[in-house]
């Protein structure tokens, strides 16, 4: 089940704004209402607050592992999405966060949620 | 160990404003936290300040004996993008420069970082 | 845990020889050295013996389920490959066989792995 | 239900051998299991026996009507296949014949079938 | 409909063997069932006889208002590939000739049909 | 008009057999029906004899200047082809060549012209 | 320094033939006469002994710490290929092994090196 | 002006048979008729002779210089291509080498050149 | 002759704005100059006007049949352009309309017509 | 010699503004300095005057004579694309026309020309 615990941040390196984009392309989960596996690709794009304020950004290979203990959770893509937004926004508290999910087919439907914190700005959004 | 003392810089050819892009396709340093090598390609975009106003421009073999001297550094990819950014603007003091690292995947994750300095144009921020 | 006892097969609906190839997009096992995920395609690709040698085919949802039952289990490439071709040579003795596994890339290293059962035909073993 | 009745033939217009080719490219039936609509596209490629000896080719428009009959029917993939080849074969008695059908994914896995009748020379047989 | 006679010949120019191919994108004919128009692409390819055996080639400009005369005829597929077959036969009597004729889909159904005269290398039959 | 006296050719430097390919991307010439231009890519492919036995290479720019020649000749694409072969073959007398030419649509037609001296090996004869 | 020591094997799964095909994207070594970096993808494709002949197979992990033991070392393109062709033959002693490593360009020269052990069937040479 | 003296070797790593090929993207030489730059690209592909028949490979920062030397010579691209088989023959004596030469347009026409020295193995010499 | 009678609308059915577009792939005309044919792709994009204004949209079988009544015309590209932009305005009285021509070459000349009524958006204008 | 005499025009068909484009793949005219021919492609894209204002379109068969009639003239790039303007803007008074000329590379160098009349929306000046 979801694990934000081993989510760990290191202190932003800059008091310079930058942008940082981590793509996911092997996540996986599993359908509620099925209980077959669900196969998607996490963007986490977001900008973190500069180091005098704090800022911090998410450890790689702890995203690696808080990624992967979904695995074997039953939860929507909705909800998926929504989560990674929330846990993300509560470790960094970044300036702007956009969590995007692509699903593979079920079915014969494709889907894409995203799920933002803070202002993204329009040139980020898409 | 990162080296910012064996980069140089000419003057700049003209007072006219024009755009500089230097892509290093064989980039590659150590991961602080597994100590496993990384590889990546970092994009280096800039425009130097007019030559009546003392421009410079990075000269090109002392950007890869620098790219170079990170080989063995154990780094962060947000600081290595972050460092890069640094390190240039005080060589050059360019009106503006955009440092981007694109790496190959760690653990099903790849990443993309983005670090500026001055205001970037939104026709070269991508 | 790999449950070959899912598999199901049903008669084969000719006597004319005839090739089928599922091509399996979503499968994911666990690396039994470091207990991270792995991710492959797995192709099976078949020509079953005729209906009046009592020939079968394996059922499709059955197959699902079977390559599902691998989520979780610690396994090499080239034993999850062996089992595949194994499990579904006993379950249908077809006249040939090929089991094909190719897996998104661990530190830098894509693999592909190729078992088979009886003779494939040259024009089949790619 | 598959109606081969609708299937209708003309003279074919030469002693001269040729070969024929028809794309279905919006075939639809039912998944037996699961009750789910299947998607796939239908290849049938064959050479009609010569006029002098009777020689006959299905019609297209009663062909677009024998596939679109297959609409609601519960049927596996590989019966799919079988049964067009069969229909087919019984129509036109041709020299030879193939019929492959490439499906659409469900649960993750795409699925190509081929059947055929008489000789098919290797040249045509992917 | 379809004019034979417009057809035109001119002495080959060679004792040497040549190939010759002309590719007709733009052939339109109507369906004899539908009376709708049917759309395709018309190859023609061929072997003259040598000149010393009275060999000859078809005319360009003349093999174009051919392929115009099919305009508003109503005949099927199989029929307009073997009529061009017998008639450019008929007026070359060449050493080997190939025509293939690639249809527009029509009620989702796309149609390859290829008739041949003499022997066609395998390695001009496709 | 077409004027082979322009062609030079100078001593093949070995005795080793190797292959020559020239590509005239910019032939044209004028249709003797029409009068309108005919535009077309020659492809010139040989093998010349060796050096001690007396083999010679066609000169590049004469090569250029012959084809040019060609610019206001009313001539069929079927004599153009094999002229250039006759011409060359008598040049350069080389163990083998091969002479192809694909010519632009007219009237919605596409034609492709293959001429050859010597035995051709299946390798080069595309 | 190559650690040939570090390569572990574990017993091949199956007494039937299978082939196994491991890419390492990210190899990098050190020019022995320039002293710079070199860039380079390694193939290694082999088909481990049965089972019942004692056949073994490389483990992933510690075929990915051997290559990254090159990382610093001075040697050049075709020292690398037989090298690791020598040390994952002694490693395994395959029915046949192939290593091919292509080479990022260096001063506009891309190089590729093919290196081989037993006798390689044709269809897996290239 | 083409200075062979330049080529160094090194003893062949290996008593195995393999494979190198160097394919060098920027060469320039002089025409010879009209004193303007040609620029092409030429592979270089060979299997060296085994270490115990003393046998060596071409070093690639010689080859570079080598391959530099031609800059500003004036030649045809047929002396080029048989110039550099020769040269690198001498020096290596290899059990096959092929030269490949690939030359942007001059006046329209684009030129291939391949030279050959002992027998090239028909999968390797395109 | 271009039928415009044949055409038919039925209501909008929604009070929001949408676009509509059809891709008409297989037009036919005949050149008023030459009388030789003309084939084209029309695109037909429009807004039509909220139900509760009234409007309409084309019926797609009467446009159909109102695209292949122009098979046998002698018209101009302009005129054949304007002509349908004049049509359907009429019959739909449209917030807008596109109608875009793309022919076919004829003597090496490819042409593409635009008209248009009311006021297209410039996002839909090309 | 241009012969814009041969150039003819007709009633444009409309009062509405729209907006024509006519794409010449096949022009040739002559080098003046070296005697060469010159290929390109001559892009024409025009709006007529409305129909009630006395507009006309250019005639696409004397279009082509008109092109065809550079064919022998040694005239520069720059004097083909203004002169094209000139003869199209005299014979049509268009509300605005671009001519654009992209020639084939000579001597390496590739160039692209545009002349323009009236006032060229942007959206239609690349």
């Amino acid at each position: 089940m979801p694990t934000p615990d081993v989510l760990e941040a290191f202190p932003t390196p800059s008091d310079s704004a930058f942008i940082i984009e981590h793509v996911v392309d092997e996540f996986t989960s599993v359908c509620p209402v099925t209980g077959h596996p669900d196969f998607g690709v996490i963007t986490v794009r977001f900008e973190p607050r500069p180091a005098q304020a704090g800022g911090v950004c998410v450890e790689l290979k702890s995203l690696k592992l808080y990624m992967q203990s979904f695995r074997n959770e039953g939860i929507y893509y909705e909800a998926v999405t929504n989560r990674i937004r929330d846990d993300l926004a509560r470790l960094m508290s970044p300036t702007w966060l956009l969590v995007r999910s692509e699903w593979r087919g079920r079915g014969g439907i494709r889907s894409i949620i995203r799920a933002t914190h803070g202002i993204v700005p329009p040139a980020w959004a898409s």
